[in-house]
């Protein structure tokens, strides 16, 4: 079945929580790091990056401590910590707050502690609740963002993972593509098997085609069809989709290994060359512009603005003014769909994945916008998943 | 199409926020809260729950003080914010974190203030950093429940959107059965459409199923065949289901509206009346008995013993074990798949909506598992979604 070949969730090398805790401490100080601590739920990206553990809806902690990589197992969940953890399990106070149990494992680690405020390293967003627990245990939460920025650079194995994932997500828009061939006009309105084709329906094919290759829309896939909202959402995702309008498709899909893929195409069905055509050569032009800026050191926020620049010169609105929007021409995915670098003074790097995608929206005529994620290597980029886009549907290969 | 009648995302009256505000300090003190500040990403129940906003993968803030609701709208999301929020949306300083723009907001609203250390409700697991910001701005986070404990009693209009997803969760549930129904057996597998049929390719037919219906799985479809884990994990999905395994089919999908629905169902094709069928027999009894304890004023644990109870009557082991593990017997739904009343001491009361799902396993027969989803009302339950189960496949209707 397509999408077999989806692999296992990749294992990441800790090594950097490990650096940080080596690490002397940079004001000179004497309060170096004793432990990490990082609290939250299955849906946490970093918690997820940090333990490959596959959690319930429920917040559990993740404790870096004497050379020991510990998980304080929620209730419920020991067996299945085992399978997907690679380093302890802890189980005792199965029912006690994360942040008490995570205490009780650095108090365990390290015994009796001379220095009563002993510096714990933790992400900034840490449940106050838990930072609470710790400080209770006398240790002094310090934030670090070591865990986002690690998330930045990906290994071979992340990679490899991400390529899985979107070539499913390349395979569904290839679908909503050929039923868009398929589709008839009936008094300039699209019907597909002797129904009216609406956004909506389509956008319910693709996320069907995703889950038949094993993956998940993530609740992010989007189809717009001819009029939207000034950021780009269906203004009427009901009503069929009219001849030559332009129908943009995006899909971010969550493969079971927890990354994303992110594939923006836009078609347009017997388009006669009209706004909805020249808008997607001005995207055209913009994505080859923006990817032709991509190698390492280059800031994130360059590629934007060359893709946004590109879209101006030919005499369109850029979509993507937020580096932060639902249209930011730049961001990277991973864990998240969305993740850093964002286009706002971010260095790229060799194994920053990004996503590239510029955009033109007249809340009138439409949303057109042209997609391509990327892997930076070492000399420039390489391109992830294959397949050329094309603006006239085209019926199966 | 299935799934056409999806309603809309329900309102939410947030009088109880106001209640809190309104109540005196309960331990007889001066330190009335001046607001309620909470602090989620897109992904959070509560902040969904505060705000109807669907927001990104990133954080930002709810803010209730003095009569006004605010969304202090994430970067890039304004346009959104104000299309589905109920309230002001504040746009100032829009790159801050949000722990900071709540405090701002918090100041602009009471303006010079006597009290040098007002308190501000939050949830527990407000993020570190936001509760840093708050106390920083000359606030005390003080902690309360309020929002979890508000979730776990439905309005009618939260009950319609779950009954919405549940109608769609039953039914693909009872796509999986016709396919099973249209399998062929040879040499002991099924085959469907000349392919061996797996757990995971049932699965994948599943989460297509919810896809067309507009709703989506969550990433939590179980198909399990056969030999399970002890925590009833398929143990091997990849091979072709055999004739007369337990197969073990559980939904708990996400609407648009972000409510969850809970199917659990047990087939087997062509059993003869073993181990399979017997522990059928036990999981139905052990639901009816379950489901006759269900009034107001009951605790979930009390509902989940009988069920359990009634399982090791039939001489089997119950597989609900944990009261929060994946094959807990008892639990409620809505913004999250599994939530508030957990069987531990929890009342029902009328608006609990309850999934009940005793289940058998045995890490070499299999996971036999039925249950069903519940509102309580003033004098007992109603079902939500209909439907007979069967143990044998039945055809499409």
């Amino acid at each position: 079945m397509p999408g077999d070949d989806l692999p296992e969730r990749p294992r990441i090398d800790d090594g950097f929580v490990e650096d940080l805790l080596a690490e002397p401490d940079e004001r000179g100080g004497s309060d170096d790091p004793v432990g990490f601590v990082a609290v939250g739920d299955g849906a946490d990206p970093d918690l997820g990056y940090l333990t490959g553990f596959d959690g319930p809806e429920r917040e559990y902690a993740f404790v870096r401590v004497a050379d020991e990589r510990v998980l304080c197992a929620p209730q419920g969940y020991t067996e299945r910590a085992r399978r997907q953890f690679d380093g302890r399990v802890a189980t005792e106070s199965l029912r006690a707050p994360p942040g008490e149990r995570a205490a009780a494992v650095l108090d365990d680690a390290l015994g009796t502690r001379s220095d009563a405020d002993a510096t714990v390293l933790t992400p900034a967003t840490i449940p106050h609740d838990a930072a609470v627990y710790l400080e209770r245990a006398g240790y002094e939460p310090r934030s670090t963002n070591a865990v986002r920025a690690a998330r930045a650079t990906k290994a071979e194995s992340e990679c490899g993972a991400i390529r899985a994932v979107q070539r499913a997500g390349i395979g569904a828009v290839r679908h909503a593509e050929s039923i868009l061939a398929a589709a008839d006009v009936a008094d300039g309105g699209l019907r597909w098997r002797d129904e009216p084709l609406t956004a909506e329906r389509l956008r319910r094919e693709i996320d069907a085609d995703l889950a038949r290759r094993g993956v998940r829309s993530a609740g992010n896939t989007v189809v717009s069809a001819g009029a939207t909202t000034p950021d780009g959402e269906a203004a009427d995702p009901e009503s069929a989709i009219r001849r030559a309008e332009p129908i943009r498709i995006e899909v971010a899909p969550r493969g079971p290994h927890g990354y994303h893929g992110a594939c923006a195409r836009t078609l347009a069905v017997d388009s006669d060359g009209g706004w909805e055509r020249r808008a997607y050569v001005a995207v055209e032009a913009a994505l080859d512009a923006a990817l032709g800026e991509i190698e390492p050191g280059v800031d994130a926020a360059t590629v934007a603005r060359e893709a946004d620049a590109e879209v101006a010169a030919f005499g369109f609105d850029p979509g993507g003014k937020s580096a932060r929007g639902p249209l930011a021409t730049v961001h990277g995915i991973g864990l998240s769909a969305r993740e850093r670098p964002f286009a706002s003074g971010a260095e790229l790097r060799p194994g920053t994945v990004l996503a590239v995608a510029p955009s033109v929206v007249d809340p009138d005529e439409g949303c057109v916008r042209l997609g391509a994620a990327v892997v930076v290597t070492e000399d420039g980029y390489e391109k992830v998943g294959d397949g050329e886009p094309s603006f006239a549907p085209r019926r199966d290969e």
